[in-house]
């Protein structure tokens, strides 16, 4: 017997904890090319709100009443599959299960000897690769730019930031409490920091905190926040569309104002992207950030929920911004 | 003495006839360095909408007061500069007066042995230049590739059909006009067009004449026409935000849906730009546009109005969409 938390109905709007149930399960035996995983760490990312949908967002809808399944690191118990030794850790795409039979293929074995493993989800997993090629491939920041970052203390944000900083450019974190602004300042050493909850005008303090406007905007957030700082930006600037998470629980169509005339007058580009579309790089972005965090030029933190039982209302704290780095859930 | 049309009161909204006045002046005596020009054509383009407001768009506004200036080829009546002898044709940003008196420093002469004179205001001028390196450098088209156009049968739309056609992909021009639909499709060869003025429902037109979604879009209309193209992009489609005639008109900031999310999910670029970034490259755009032009590949057509005092008629009927092709006036 094991427990599995399900997607029982899907959300509309903010997820609530009676979109999810808790169920016990038998497990069949272990057959060849399998192994048995009790998962140590799981990930809850801001994506996963879009796969509660019905209907295609990029990737496909979590199916009523079958497992949630994210990012996780699992320890392998037992082992039927060939490289993959029990007693090892690995991480990827992992059902919601406190135990879960599995082929391996797709799963990457983790080394914790170079880092804690909970890094693997976070500054050394698909967080540091998002901010890490998203910069890189659209971003294209030049030494003295200006960046915006949005949910600049989250897990993607606190990479973006930080690896902008080492490229010489002058970083900006928007974000929503004093203790992820302070956190910004003082522990990442980002330039300026604004909470956009308390700050009465976002668009003077923006204006401040940019006195040579905006040459890179780093959008985790969307909506309103993003209006602001777009319409602040420079000749040529790149506007990176990482995330909307101001939006994924929105019951309609979000309506503001038409972007294209400012892109048109500032000759200024805006790619979406997700990280899977660098996949064949992720060896190069993985030995980027490795080499960065063993020689102390990254600083890493996450926010964590103790056991099984929390995955939901961890997952539903994201939205409510609780989190200070990566949201992470330990079994 | 001469005549020249003054930008009278700035317009809010459709500019109105009234927003403009002739006035007579008299000329001063030539001086060293100088030309004397007697235009031949002028060219009306939609971006002369923007420089009528006040406060900067990409180009700097009118002065109210002072005579409109925009694109134009005149005849050099009387020189006294070196490398512009009289009798040879140039073309350039050119007040709208009948005879004109200027340091001929940033016109070009032109050859008007390699095509008529109001080609170098069209296909082998600024809307051919915008046409050329909207696709090449921000559209990236691929052979096979399916590429919507709108403002279809306008000076760049028709230059963007023709160049896709030529690099082999699925051309669909979107445009105002049963005439305009009819010109596309049997003179330009497009696989489709769409009078979006007649269509009942666009959204399904499009699919219909998308078959495998949308590529590329190359936008210079805006609004909702683009909200509908925009909601059938591919993966890794490119949007490429050449104008938005649409909305210059507005006197409110225009409000739609909000696209980030569709570019976050297909990974979608959309980018702004104005012919002049590429003014480096000018020679090698103009270089294929004039092959294309010589060897036939690339056909044109203009729609002109006669007279100097028509100016200011012509260029609001662009906002009427009266203009198969590119719109002038021949004085």
């Amino acid at each position: 017997m094991t427990r599995q938390i399900v997607l029982k109905s899907r959300p509309t709007g903010l997820p609530l904890l009676s979109n999810f149930e808790t169920r016990e399960i038998i497990l069949p035996e272990l057959m060849n090319g399998q192994v048995l995983l009790t998962p140590q760490i799981f990930s809850v990312d801001p994506y996963m709100r879009g796969r509660m949908n019905e209907g295609a967002s990029y990737i496909a809808p979590f199916n009523v009443d079958e497992p949630i399944a994210g990012g996780g690191i699992a320890m392998i118990a037992e082992s039927r599959a060939q490289g993959f030794e029990a007693g090892s850790f690995v991480q990827g795409f992992i059902p919601w299960q406190e135990e879960i039979l599995m082929d391996p293929t797709g799963l990457s074995i983790v080394d914790e000897t170079i880092a804690p493993l909970d890094y693997y989800l976070g500054i050394l997993g698909m967080p540091g690769l998002t901010a890490y090629f998203g910069l890189l491939e659209i971003g294209k920041l030049k030494q003295g730019e200006t960046i915006v970052v949005s949910g600049a203390a989250g897990a993607v944000g606190i990479v973006v930031g930080q690896l902008a900083k080492i490229q010489g450019c002058h970083v900006v974190g928007i974000a929503g409490s004093d203790i992820k602004v302070d956190y910004l300042l003082n522990e990442l050493h980002f330039d300026e920091a604004i909470n956009y909850k308390t700050t009465k005008d976002l668009d003077a303090a923006i204006r401040l905190a940019c006195p040579s406007g905006v040459d890179v905007y780093f959008d985790n957030v969307g909506g309103e926040i993003s209006d602001t700082v777009i319409s602040q930006i420079n000749k040529f600037a790149r506007i990176i569309i990482c995330g909307q998470i101001s939006l994924y629980n929105s019951t309609s169509i979000p309506i503001g104002p038409r972007l294209q005339g400012t892109l048109l007058k500032k000759s200024a580009l805006m790619q979406g992207f997700i990280v899977s579309n660098y996949a064949k790089r992720f060896p190069e972005g993985l030995n980027a950030l490795a080499q960065l965090v063993v020689s102390g030029q990254l600083n890493y933190t996450s926010t964590s929920y103790s056991g099984f039982d929390k995955l939901p209302e961890a997952f539903i704290a994201l939205f409510e911004g609780k989190n200070l780095g990566k949201l992470i859930v330990k079994l």
